[in-house]
């Protein structure tokens, strides 16, 4: 494990105390300006340099009209200009003393022609002044933790736990409303790679493992070009940090696609395969699949085994037990002292089998917090799946039934969801085991944001959640296998 | 196929003149109440009775203490009253004339004791008085186009096109949100089915085959109680309206919670997939894949066949192929044609394989128009695939960069997303194929609720698309199988 991430290549490049940007300007068309405005609007604190042949000032910052001209070493260039003058900038940065770059721009191997030489070229040019870089073809970095934002479109997301490393373009910044809708948050640090000429899948690994704001990592793969540090970095870091992947170039159709996309070839599904076992990480299915995986494994403690309860509302409780059947988790009948507590609190209409299928309770309250307890407490279980249905319609109806003034309703109804969600978080927090919540709501419904900011995971639906507890299991499986091996990597 | 939809014996349960409700009261917090509450806020048009023994007003409405007082014969009664009192309910709704109900009361067949029995007894009244019902133990019914919405939860849904029947509880009430937030709008019409002690899924089928609101129908399915008549029905109706099943009775555990939870026994997985291959029925794996497909299906023509192309905005062409790979989609090359006429549109960088690589076009609005109407041209492909990465912000900043005055930008951003979508939506009517958009981006995305508002499918992923197009590959061979085949079904 990396001990100190300052040593990593990849620190100065996802925590620039200063940057400097090649091929911002003020034509707003321009893909450099894109990845300006999005470092601007995101709030970045550090020092910021334009450098620009022509401009004084880019997007009101004063600019310098070459590298050699910069008032300081900035840590860190972001050059978005034309191919073909990229190595001889890189080259002024060298000379000028900069040691880290995102390179950009495309056209390089990923491409014919002469683009495989034009690699080999920045290569060079980077080795000889002893710069680390990402690119070329690639969208840069965020930093949610830190408010840096390099890539070209803006985000709003806040700060969050899932650090990323992306083959694909810009994967990356397509997924920033997607994170922050689902989960209200956005990555903790992601990269993007594009060709991996020098810095590449490995080194964003060991960075991401030693990342103090990063709980989960996720890896989106269409080749591993270094086959034997990938496993070493993975085989380290997921010891005691999850790492999930998904893995698209593995039908013949999607290795096609990868191929004119990056330059890289794909290998046979089933390598990969084996590959991700040896190397403790977690196969996902599915972008969505992806983070929902990550959203659960930063978000709760391992379980100890595959024993699962279910509380359910109505409604499909069929569909989470087979969900969690078709994902490996074992659901096994309430203990008798779990029945005897329940009694106190359920309907005679309910079903308190596994799933407790709750239909109404008596106080619709004991939801979040008598009920979950009494199931977390259950030592025959070792993991609790919770479907979320609420809505401040029904704690209006209820409120309204006891004779609340209507003016003082709004107020009581907020405080009643932030005490309901943050006594869900406490149980988990004190009971140590995992409790995956799951709801077809989402975050416009202030109980499903509530719970996740208070740090309770609310999956999309029942198999999304039975899923995502089978890749906790898996998780728990993985490392053990891995601690017990002592043997060295082998590809 | 049903030839005249008033025959059916949910004709009135799904679009009632009028109705009377038992046990509605003006307590908020009893099931009764929620129910005409949910009636009244969605809209419903027609005239309510409720029937309480006390009360002179239910929820300002005028009340009959007994059903043999209603000024009027109601088309249906709604009934959700304590268990032991129910038959005697329903009796006297049959004294009154009254031939449908809806009995959402639980504690008849799905639990022990006394319930089997108490079953037997209202089957035998609706006998006697030739009533048609649905329940015990159900939700109701709710029918978007007519806002008539009988189930507990009050709904803000949009009229929608999905047909659907349900055997999970209050599994339709929990879809609201959901279809709101991911489609934009509700259900044609939802049943909820309980414990089908009359009224069945096969009526349903049959029912919502010939209701001209719905054009895809989604069964969720715990266990098919008359075999025949279900599969008789079925073949008939899909042979021109898909029906897409979520079976989740098919793990061992999925099964002993289906058995706790309506008292029906759930049968072996493969059984079921037989059932439903013969039967013309496409099988969805979860709640989210049935409702893509059914919302894929009611927006698309049908494919001739399984070659797709795929257009892409950089970032995951890989996924997107790769999904198609494993949904069994074929991507061709592009045809020669295609590709002339591709060359005035895309940048140097773009790869002109399939998937179609665009990363940055020269104007990003032929993303919508040109670029589209070329690949649906192509005659070697049988559909599309678009990811839509579009935002307002984007749009802004080309209008800044033309130098559009900023009080203008506003009003223009608005008309040229309105433009794009109606745009999208002409090419698919005019090329008769389907065209399937995917964007981790959703409604709250101008152009994504633009998109779906104008008819064109946008899910939620490359891999949920893939599949969804997989779908309707799927219903075009099930179907021209069904018509194939003369011979009566077989159990």
């Amino acid at each position: 494990m990396m001990s100190d991430i300052s040593k990593s290549p990849l620190y100065q490049i996802a925590r620039p105390e200063s940057i400097a940007i090649f091929g911002a300007s003020n034509n707003f068309s321009s893909m450099g300006t894109s990845v300006l405005n999005a470092i601007l609007t995101d709030g970045y604190e550090g020092r910021i340099f334009p450098v620009h042949p022509k401009e004084k000032r880019v997007l009101n910052i004063g600019a310098y009209s070459r590298a050699g001209d910069l008032p300081e070493v900035p840590d860190l260039a972001i050059i978005v200009l034309p191919t073909k003058i990229v190595a001889e900038t890189l080259r002024a940065c060298g000379e000028k003393g900069i040691r880290r770059a995102i390179i950009v721009t495309a056209g390089f191997s990923e491409v014919g022609g002469e683009g495989p030489a034009r690699q080999e070229e920045i290569k060079a040019i980077a080795r000889k002044y002893n710069i680390r870089f990402t690119g070329p073809n690639c969208i840069g970095v965020v930093n949610s933790q830190m408010k840096f934002n390099a890539t070209f479109l803006s985000s709003t997301c806040r700060p969050g736990f899932i650090g990323m490393a992306s083959q694909s373009g810009s994967f990356i910044t397509q997924m920033f409303d997607y994170l922050e809708a689902r989960f209200g948050q956005g990555f903790s640090t992601g990269f993007s790679l594009g060709n991996e000429a020098d810095i590449d899948m490995a080194d964003c690994i060991r960075y991401l493992g030693a990342c103090p704001d990063t709980r989960a990592i996720a890896l989106y793969i269409e080749s591993i070009r270094r086959g034997r540090e990938f496993i070493e970095a993975a085989r380290e870091v997921s010891l005691t940090k999850p790492i999930v992947a998904f893995y698209v170039g593995g039908s013949e159709t999607g290795k096609r696609a990868c191929l004119s996309h990056t330059g890289a070839l794909a290998g046979p599904d089933r390598l990969y395969d084996g590959v991700f076992k040896q190397s403790g990480i977690i196969r996902a299915r599915s972008v969505e699949e992806m983070f929902d995986f990550c959203y659960a494994l930063g978000s709760c403690p391992l379980p100890k085994g595959k024993r699962a309860l279910i509380q359910t509302h109505s409604g499909g409780p069929g569909a989470a037990a087979d969900a969690c059947g078709r994902s490996g988790i074992e659901l096994p009948a309430l203990s008798s002292a779990t029945l005897e507590k329940l009694r106190a609190y359920v309907p005679h209409t309910a079903s308190v089998k596994n799933p407790v299928d709750l239909t109404f309770t008596k106080n619709p309250l004991d939801y979040f917090k008598a009920i979950p307890e009494i199931l977390l407490e259950d030592e025959g279980a070792d993991s609790l799946l919770v479907y979320f249905l609420a809505t401040e319609a029904m704690v209006n109806r209820a409120l309204e039934s006891l004779g609340v003034p209507e003016a003082e309703i709004d107020a009581q109804v907020k405080t009643i969801i932030e005490d309901q969600c943050t006594s869900v978080a406490a149980l988990m927090a004190s009971h140590g085991k995992p409790m995956l919540g799951f709801s077809f709501l989402n975050r416009q419904n202030p109980f499903i944001a509530g719970l996740q900011d208070n740090g309770v995971p609310v999956l999309a639906s029942p198999e999304r959640a039975a899923r995502a507890l089978g890749a906790l299991v898996e998780c728990s499986r993985l490392r053990e296998k891995l601690a017990r091996s002592k043997r060295p990597a082998s590809v």
